[in-house]
């Protein structure tokens, strides 16, 4: 889609991840002023710090002093604590809030954005289905709640590293027209966040979510005291578990997309450090439960791979495909205490190392979606 | 092939991963006794160890004291001191000794082989072709100078580990009639160690020398103090290069085989630990010469990434393809001090993240060679 006037963005979230990604696209809407109208507003959840509202801190100091101290924000970057206030006339909506806010978020501003406006998630996980038990897709939320064209997000992106500047890559998964999104690219990218875009959002989202499993398993590995073998085996027989799940629930995926920041990367990055893999390190040399960790060592923060996990498994069982993921069933009885961490590998012994079927015959390879740099 | 007899092993080679191979694979011989003949032959280097000769500690003790200590070989496997005696009559040939010397190993053994007998080399990195500079084959090498048919078995395979059972995985690569190879998988598969088979030879042999220049990379990445979002972004732009390096040279290999243990999990593996990310960790942070630190950190054993990374670069140049390998590019010119490690993240800017072209158009996916569990 053309702009006639500069695309006005809007950030919903200013925690951590959102802070981060406001220092990029701060900057790209002051540099690029024919594109992006240069205020992007950042709705903030209201809170007190050190006796001041965090919005008066943000708009004086440019600086999020609670959840990314240290990092500059361009001026231009406003927070604004009434929700609809800051999403009004936007025309770029970047969701970057914990997804157990999403439904609620989108129910305020229901009937209160302009028409044709997008919207893109930055949110990792999934939601769950309270009816079913299953995984739901936070864009598949945002499209549905807003009626709104929603993109995705997701990559190797450690949110501090993203905010040092450190070189990291990501990449957005949209659906519907090509000619609608390659603007986000130009708000996102840097020199420092390389930015990919793939019009195979669901597969994008998917290995966001999915991924925190196999980070479980790994992080049982580590308890288990396994070594670099075995877990590059998990990493391995992990991401064949996701590519057929992904093929299974949700069709023809595109191979690349795997090879994109958002598979191979993003699963490599949250095996070798993380929450997921850290607490299930944890839970193997305590045996603790999961709930009690996060409590512990996450000071409550919450891991999404156990629940996860469980959704997964509840698909599954409902389509009576429990016997062709080891892994994720693994770690899914693990978490619940069902079976014991050094199970695992007998998990691993019966995992497949099959493509999926479609695929070998060569059927849905390469759809040509894919548009990068 | 049908063998009418059992088939005859032969280990050549008996250091810290043939001796760790040697626990399996005598195992198995002694277990299928009607694919093999139980005694599997060690070829050893001679040498003294505390005042005896190592064939007859290996013989008596059945404990490869020097290369493997503490580890108990099964009294089938015989260490015998003469090559071409330990080669004569085998009917299968495991070449596990440093690459080296696989020319004058093989030399030797010209004109001494039983006629149809088949080798397998678990040699990782690549010969140096002196004449041109780059890279050759070792199974090419045996295949030219023996005039045999020879498979490869590469993985995520740290020896010590595989010795202490850690479930692990390899994947064998073989060429030619199918029916020749699955031999070899039984002889090598065990509980924790898995195998899968491929026709797909030449990219499983690849893949196991090319990984050492990305792994170099993600050690100067280290030495840097760069976070997870880089070395992960290194990992996947390091695979893509290797994905096209091997498509533009070796022409048609299979995707499939870059999500075999050979693929993605030997180089997960490499780049999490490995002698090659180390080291080349430590010249960022000592700036001594890699000949200096194989010397000082690893007692002079050597590490094959930088010799690697400059063969690699011969053949770039010489086909004019500098510019589309900017990775490769990057550790060979900083291995030899041409380029200071810092300008890594200026090379990662400009890496490529396409797949190869004809693999985009769908060509040459999914062949059919793949053959697993």
């Amino acid at each position: 889609m053309k702009y006639k006037a500069p695309a006005k963005i809007t950030l919903i979230g200013s925690g951590h991840w959102g802070s981060a990604i406001a220092l990029i696209v701060g900057r790209n809407a002051e540099k690029y002023r024919n594109d992006f109208d240069p205020e992007v507003r950042m709705w903030v959840h209201e809170e007190m710090v050190n006796g001041k509202k965090l919005t008066e801190i943000i708009n004086t100091q440019h600086e999020n002093v609670k959840y990314l101290p240290g990092k500059e924000l361009s001026s231009n970057v406003v927070a604004v604590d009434d929700l609809v206030a800051a999403c009004t006339n936007s025309d770029i909506l970047i969701f970057v809030i914990p997804h157990q806010f999403v439904e609620s978020i989108c129910n305020q501003l229901k009937g209160h954005l302009k028409e044709g406006a997008l919207a893109i998630s930055l949110i990792k996980g999934f939601l769950i289905d309270k009816k079913e038990g299953v995984i739901r897709l936070v864009s598949e939320e945002i499209r549905e709640l807003l009626n709104i064209d929603t993109a995705v997000l997701m990559g190797a992106n450690v949110a501090q590293e993203v905010a040092n500047e450190e070189f990291s890559e990501a990449t957005i998964g949209y659906k519907g027209q090509k000619e609608k999104w390659p603007i986000l690219k130009k708000l996102f990218e840097s020199d420092n966040f390389r930015v990919n875009l793939t019009k195979d959002s669901n597969t994008v989202e998917l290995c966001g979510g999915l991924k925190n499993i196999v980070a479980c398993a790994t992080g049982f590995a580590d308890g288990l005291g396994c070594g670099n073998n075995t877990k590059a085996a998990i990493i391995r027989l992990g991401l064949l578990e996701i590519i057929v799940f992904v093929e299974l629930f949700y069709h023809g995926s595109n191979i690349q997309t795997y090879f994109e920041s958002c598979g191979i990367a993003d699963l490599v990055a949250a095996c070798s450090s993380g929450r997921n893999r850290k607490i299930c390190e944890a839970f193997v040399k305590t045996r603790k439960s999961i709930q009690d960790l996060e409590r512990e060592v996450l000071n409550g923060q919450s891991v999404q791979g156990p629940a996860t996990a469980e959704a997964v498994f509840v698909m599954l069982k409902k389509h009576n495909m429990v016997s062709r993921f080891p892994l994720f069933v693994a770690v899914h009885q693990i978490c619940n205490q069902q079976l014991s961490p050094s199970c695992l590998m007998e998990h691993l012994r019966e995992c497949k190392s099959e493509l999926p079927d479609n695929w070998v015959k060569g059927q849905q390879f390469f759809t040509n979606a894919y548009q990068c740099k």
